[in-house]
């Protein structure tokens, strides 16, 4: 097996000296398939050979109904990765999605179910269902063999992690020698195959960003995981009922009450239009003593928000705020976030419940929760897994002029110099550079004929779209189309516009349409943004549960049990 | 202050040490409210005079609102303590409820939303709320003091247990010195506080059984608040996907797909239904090559199952059990629950997430998820609280016959030998009698005028009514309805049966009529099942909701997203 670092070798010593150590010996199914996976590991099958070929034993169910049709393995469940797997033809390909987690999100709603105007379930597509019949691995992708095709993972079955935000990779802080023990016993104990791929999409997406800044991976509450918007709605009404008690000080009351939103993008305003929201429309109710206490603040770096809109909707969302006191503070640095509340009593419980938001040049700020939302942080799979290659078959990269040499020499996959991201052409196909400049002419690019990378995780050579759902959706339709049809060659991807939207509360939204600076605010953009949305929500499921929990949340109000 | 036991005293004796203490000093509003509890604690104000009239600070607004009403305080949010509440008349009664979670739980469908039949909150409902008016306290009764009619309420709104069912003291294992030195620190950090009553109704329910079985407490699943279903649906969906695993061996797969119910009660039974409709309605269609593993158990320690059903009835669930493929094992004692499988390598992952159950007698057995519900344990704050009346007014107290002495003598509340429940009259008062026979003449008893008590932890003197959902919101109804009309002695509570149900599965119930041994079983009980579930739920959200879902689930399949 050929190999990519140094790890896999040091698997192989392991399997090699585990055959003569008994207590490790498994159930009999288990322990025949561990020294066959080690016969291959230890490099007794001649070089080149596929694992798939030799009876990979621990994906014979997917090679048994493999048919003869292409494996197109999807690294990603988002937009991206989610998208395409509904549209490639399952006559033509086997598709496996790889993916730490089981649904894919349909994120503009996210905000919503925050806050209890939508259940969390409506912003939630299980990928396997009666319907979607591609097959599904809960794992990460480890590492990818571009000479074997074959991509290394591990399952993610019980990773605690999965439901909520990524921020910081999984081996952070981990040295080589922790890293390489921790595969083996990954190896060792089940938890590491690898997968065969006729096609590779790489859809991993990105993380959350925190710029390192103190205290917010620990504390800061995120919105890019269903599982990050369930611990928003708990924290929330954690808060009220905390000032709600009769122990509570009206002091701690204030700050408990004060949420702190930063980042100025759609979905740090959407998150604070739609907990403006709760906390007016039920929370004033519910709690009416309480309300008085209740403040919102939308913190953000640059001295706008909403920049990717049009100025003059972006001044429209901003007097709205104003008007129902949202509190915009732009060109605010945080600094630090910390548990706990400024000028507290630490013994006091109620207290504790809070968290210190420390801005540049003012004083500390005692808040209920911080929600973090600053854009978005390169995938480490693609810094890690692709960043060298030490060997590929020639046949499987496409030059654009005569390159006799190239096997020779090392690549490694193109990454945007500012984002960190993959670099593709606009067939979607990775593009390959050589390592150092003087092995090759200047300017030299290949790209790799049957990997593919789609969503936030990679950008078009020479091309600037935003990284949204809507691109990232696009290009998944695109390829599926093409690769459906086989026509990747008579045609590009090309981004098609069809407008922003957000929803600033009070039944009120900006839209801005196309490209062309046209947009409109108010109740009709609202209209517009309730419309579009149930529109594209996948399941009927859904689109039937989407109106019916708005009207109840209407006629009854939002529910407030936490548990 | 009259003291219930020595605990008091130290945080008298703590208050006044503290007062020296700067680095304790909180805020200043904080301050001056713990030196004037500590001045009443410290018992300098007359003795006999109410925390009330004295300006109890920590209660000031719900004493700000009381307008010469009565105060209800209602310990616990259950079938008994809800329905009370929501039936209590709010222009007489100022109603406070005090218990550890935030919602009433619906708990006949909780087995539903265990599978996913229904969404979580379909089976809950918020005490707070828009239409509600019952004041809400999230916290734990701790101790009551019959003398100055106070709760002392210890807050529970960031407890982690809440959501889940109880099996074990929160002060178990802990010595004497240890509950003192808690208890200070409760009452120095705001997390108690005291709450005078005028009428005090007991309804906190009963904790889950477990029989100290080892292992159960910490591996078993139970299936008595929504937390616990929504930890068995992801469990279930978890085994599911380890399952799918292509490194998951076949012996692996037959044993995390196994799954073991302990008690053949009603609850186990529609557990058993519900789960066995999972895996042969969708389970088997998206997982089409696992279902041949899947397996569910029932295991009860009597000879047979359903023993509260006519035994016509019982045996139709059973063969309708047999011919389903659920495995019904009586007279099975089960001895312990381990983590990990039998007979797999402990270094396997897979092989980690599963559970071994003991029965004694026979070999270990490898499950997936043990799913425990067997009765009830009594209470621990009933054991606690209320083992010992120190002193009482005796104006508080109706004796049947003339004590002139009753206030020199120690009393306590009079508890069932075999269940520890409190013991009421049929008017629902909670029962007193002499802690020594020599103090009195025998069989002398008394009850308190303001205490009542309903629900699953009482039990009426000399009579055997269930300890069910309908006995608890009966007696809270009739209870409201006398307190409502001021006519509680012209009138004595009894039960009126209005049957029981149980879901078998496959759209299939029994039902048995009243007492007189008439039921029906099949479809439709099924339909009178549904029927009195959807006619009982309490709010029109979830009597719109809970249809939706039957339908959604009938037509698209259960979701089976997990996160």
């Amino acid at each position: 097996m050929p190999l990519l670092g140094p790890a896999p070798f040091s698997v192989a010593r392991y399997l090699v000296s585990r055959t003569t150590v008994p207590k490790l010996a498994l159930l009999t199914a288990r322990a025949s398939r561990t020294r066959h996976d080690g016969r291959r590991r230890m490099g007794t099958l001649p070089e080149g050979e596929s694992p798939a070929a030799t009876g990979e034993l621990s994906t014979r169910e997917l090679d048994a109904t493999l048919n003869r049709r292409e494996r197109v393995v999807i690294l990603g469940s988002g937009w991206a990765g989610y998208s395409l797997s509904r549209t490639l033809d399952h006559r033509k390909y086997q598709v496996v999605i790889v993916s730490p987690r089981s649904y894919f999100v349909f994120t503009p709603l996210l905000a919503s179910t925050a806050v209890g105007t939508l259940e969390f379930r409506t912003a939630v597509e299980s990928i396997r269902s009666r319907r979607n019949r591609a097959a599904f691995i809960q794992g990460w992708a480890d590492d990818v063999d571009l000479y074997s095709k074959t991509v290394r993972v591990e399952e993610a079955v019980a990773d605690p992690r999965q439901g909520t935000a990524l921020v910081a990779a999984r081996y952070e802080g981990k040295d080589a020698a922790t890293l390489d023990a921790e595969l083996v016993a990954k190896h060792a104990s089940g938890q590491m195959f690898n997968l065969r791929y006729d096609k590779l999409v790489i859809a991993v997406g990105c993380y959350n960003q925190t710029f390192d800044v103190p205290g917010v991976r620990q504390h800061a509450h995120f919105l890019k995981d269903v599982g990050d918007a369930r611990k928003i709605r708990r924290r929330l009404l954690e808060s009220f009922e905390t000032a709600a008690l009769p122990t509570t000080p009206d002091a701690v009351r204030r700050q408990i009450l004060h949420f702190a939103v930063v980042g100025g993008g759609p979905t740090g305003v959407e998150f604070s239009a739609e907990l403006h929201d709760l906390i007016y429309q039920d929370m004033a109710r519910i709690y009416p003593e309480l309300v008085q206490f209740a403040k919102i603040s939308l913190f953000d770096v640059s001295p706008s928000v909403l920049s990717a809109f049009d100025a003059r909707l972006a001044r429209y969302a901003l007097d709205l705020f104003a008007r129902g006191g949202i509190d915009v503070k732009t060109s605010r640095t945080i600094q630090s976030l910390r548990a706990g509340l400024p000028g507290v009593d630490p013994g006091l419980k109620s207290g504790r419940l809070g968290y210190t938001l420390s801005i540049a040049g003012e004083p500390d700020v005692g808040v209920g929760m911080c929600i973090w939302s600053t854009g978005l942080m390169m995938n480490p799979f693609i810094q890690k897994a692709l960043s060298t290659i030490r060997r590929f078959p020639p046949k499987e990269v496409i030059f654009k002029s005569a390159m006799p040499h190239a096997g020779e020499i090392p690549w490694h996959i193109l990454r945007d110099p500012k984002t960190g991201s993959i670099v593709t052409n606009d067939r979607l196909r990775v593009l390959i550079v050589p390592d150092e400049a003087e092995h090759a002419e200047p300017g030299v690019k290949a790209h790799l004929r049957d990997v593919f990378a789609i969503g936030d995780c990679s950008v078009i050579e020479g091309v600037q779209y935003p990284a949204t759902a809507q691109v990232a959706s696009q290009k998944a339709l695109w390829l599926a189309k093409r690769l459906n049809r086989g026509d990747l060659h008579t045609t590009r991807f090309r981004f098609r516009n069809l407008g922003i939207l957000a929803y600033l509360g009070g039944s009120k939204a900006i839209y801005e349409i196309g490209n062309k600076g046209q947009g409109i605010a108010g109740r009709a953009a609202w209209l517009v943004w309730r419309g579009a949305y149930l529109a594209k929500s996948i399941s009927w499921r859904n689109r039937v549960l989407i109106p019916i929990y708005w009207f109840l949340n209407w006629a009854f109000g939002r529910d407030i049990s936490r548990f």
